[in-house]
């Protein structure tokens, strides 16, 4: 499913480390929030408040969640979950462009 | 009002200008076709297809559509329009969040 059917958007984005990484906010029929959005080429830690999923739609990044000693790959498809209260170091390779499921 | 609601979002941005404009396109009820997005702070041309209206949701830029002298400055709140297959020199002096109408 290439996009996302009787949703809000909030207009205003989220915008991030001087705009490496923008989103926008939704919220599905059923009330549940999600963000999509895009991180360019760089190397960030997010810090996580609610536990979230981020499903890469294009593009590919390494990740290494807090406490965790490897980094691992991800590409289009693929996801990974980050725990709340917690945090991940994210180096995209290739511009990412990802859903993010929230609670 | 800050939000689209009942509206269609396609997951994957388009990125332009290396990132520094990211929009999200989206579909509304009646069929319209707008986008939501983010240009950083830069000075830009972008061409249009079809006509479009920018509308500022924060930030600020001035702009200076083809054929014309000078500038003009547009904040939250203001719109301009664009013709079809035409251009508009912008540049952004603090962060823009737009949504953009075409047709």
């Amino acid at each position: 499913m290439s996009q996302f059917d009787n949703v809000s958007v909030v207009k205003k984005a989220n915008v991030y480390f001087d705009g490496k990484c923008v989103s926008h906010s939704i919220v599905l029929a059923d009330g549940s929030k999600k963000s999509v959005g895009v991180i360019l080429p760089s190397s960030l830690t997010f810090n996580t408040g609610a536990p979230e999923i981020m499903e890469v739609i294009a593009g590919e990044c390494r990740v290494k969640l807090a406490g965790e000693s490897e980094a691992k790959t991800y590409k289009a498809g693929e996801s990974f979950t980050v725990p709340g209260d917690s945090s991940f170091d994210i180096e995209v390779t290739s511009t990412l462009h990802y859903v993010c499921h929230f609670g």
